[in-house]
């Protein structure tokens, strides 16, 4: 059999039988998957269809060396499809289906001592993601590459939607889970804090319910896949309106942050916190006072949408000012912190 | 301005003011395109969501070289799309929109004397193909990779679709336009014949109209991008059923031909017309006797589908054989024809 039977039959054989095939095709009937010239759907009756691509290259959202790509193998095929859930989640929407299309290096095929085995670690990593939001994998393309570049479409639906450019002044900024841990863990691959955390940089979990579930009720949302920083950028620039622009005052010390990232010093912590990517977390506004409905994911308040541009930093309720640079000991370098 | 505020700002300056853009706003609303997450559309009531995805790598779908790299922006922008509005025709559907996920490598910004020109170039190309077919850009990605690779995923509609998987014994078999020039083209780029079909090869048509006009009347479609038989095996081993194989008697002497093409030897050219890939053109069956619709695509007859697996050749009505191996000297070496 040659390379591209197997990544087909590898990907066929496993993709009308998973759990997340039947839970997509109850949702929105897939009429056709795998096999044509194109997928077909028959999308649910008086929904939005909601839709994105996000490409992983090799060197650069995952390990360049051979070794690394080879035992990563199902964290790389979970991640290519997690990425493009949580776009579907900042959007509130209910993730239905991906394409993938995967470029192989021959290198791959010709290294490794058992590529069959390689093939069926990214496919159950793709198909762990998938199940686990009720996703199904219908359609892709195979081709050869120098370097592997992965490539996944998703489709989703929704009633209603929610988009980055429409926080309010006086929205309050929530944001889930934890933040910096996966920043932390890229740039600390080796040492014993940075492997408890490689879990956060290599399989993130795309907030899907929560994302559904703050439809009619957060004002703006998006994904941290950039970092906090840079993403409320997004949002403060998209939203702002007649020539008015937006800032956000940011509590630093209400940051939420996981058991291991609170061991190491507030400085860095806050860095890989501010301006760390990868987090795959969602960050959104909600008018002030908003009682917020039963989540089973964490969220934290942060902040607030403020009138003047930038940023404003507090720490304890204290601003945070050249004269009063807490808790640094002088006021902190915001180069890395104002991408806006 | 850096690079991916360029790319940016290069294909959003354009993507809401392109013709395209409007014909398939029309055609089904664009909520949110470009900026967000997600992009988001409402799909018209009652119709089938048509979705694939096509990956162009530097090297294999297009030259190696920086040198055609650059030359070629225009044509690789278009065929990037292109391709996925041919496989939207051979199912029927009306196509909609985009997505673009391009991965530039680093050594384009740095060895082009103009990047911006190369950029321009090449959405100008993506524009061109997305307007000739009434198709919005609504999102993507971007990344960096060592080569360049592009994926694009195109949707559309349709209220009917045509598979593979529905030929039937006795069904007539028909292909459009010409078939050979792309395959010809790619191996003869230096020669003088060769560039009068370097236009076949790196702006292929996507027989978008034709397509929709054979819902309801053809029975199975294909569209030609590995070659002409193998992609008829595709037709026919996904035709076969109640474990019954099926074959098809095709007529040589009645594949379509452009006219440089004609040009050369009987044998080479029999070569590239049976086994080219790029041709594009759509490749489908019909009851026999059925009366074509009024198409501004020319469309040949060039055999049937037989019960009996595997090739029959014919030439002039005579089927070739060991004994008779007409047109040829001695019985063609089938090796590359029969994939199936």
């Amino acid at each position: 059999m040659n390379e591209f039977n197997l990544i087909y039959q590898t990907f066929l054989a496993q993709s009308q039988t998973a759990k997340g095939f039947q839970t997509a095709n109850n949702f929105a009937k897939i009429d056709r998957a795998i096999g044509d010239d194109c997928a077909v759907i028959t999308p649910p009756a008086g929904q939005k269809l909601v839709i994105c691509t996000d490409t992983l290259v090799q060197g650069r959202h995952f390990a360049g060396n051979w070794e690394s790509v080879e035992s990563l193998a199902f964290e790389i095929g979970y991640k290519s499809v997690a990425v493009n859930l949580s776009d579907l989640a900042a959007m509130g929407a209910t993730p239905h289906s991906i394409l993938l299309a995967i470029a192989l290096p021959q290198r791959l095929a010709n290294f490794s001592t058992d590529y069959e085995t390689w093939l069926e670690n990214f496919a159950k990593g793709l198909f762990f993601a998938c199940d686990n939001s009720g996703v199904a994998l219908i359609g892709g393309d195979t081709t050869r590459s120098d370097n592997l570049v992965i490539t996944v479409t998703a489709q989703g639906f929704a009633n209603s939607t929610i988009y980055r450019n429409t926080a309010q002044v006086g929205d309050e900024i929530y944001v889930s889970g934890t933040v910096g841990d996966a920043g932390f863990a890229l740039n600390n691959l080796e040492n014993e804090l940075g492997k408890s955390l490689a879990h956060r940089l290599h399989m993130p979990t795309p907030r899907v319910s929560l994302g559904q579930s703050l439809v009619g009720i957060a004002t703006s949302m998006i994904d941290i896949s950039d970092g906090l920083v840079q993403d409320l950028g997004h949002i403060l620039s998209q939203s702002a309106s007649d020539g008015k622009s937006l800032g956000a005052r940011l509590d630093l010390d209400k940051l939420p942050t996981s058991e291991p990232l609170s061991q190491i010093e507030l400085k860095e912590r806050l860095q890989y916190q501010m301006t760390g990517g990868d987090d795959y977390e969602l960050l959104f506004t909600m008018p002030k006072g908003t009682t917020l409905p039963n989540l089973t994911t964490p969220v934290t308040k942060i902040g607030e949408i403020i009138a003047n541009n930038g940023l404003q930093l507090f720490y304890q309720n204290q601003e945070i000012t050249e004269e009063n640079p807490l808790p640094f000991d002088s006021f902190p370098n915001l180069a890395g912190w104002s991408h806006f």
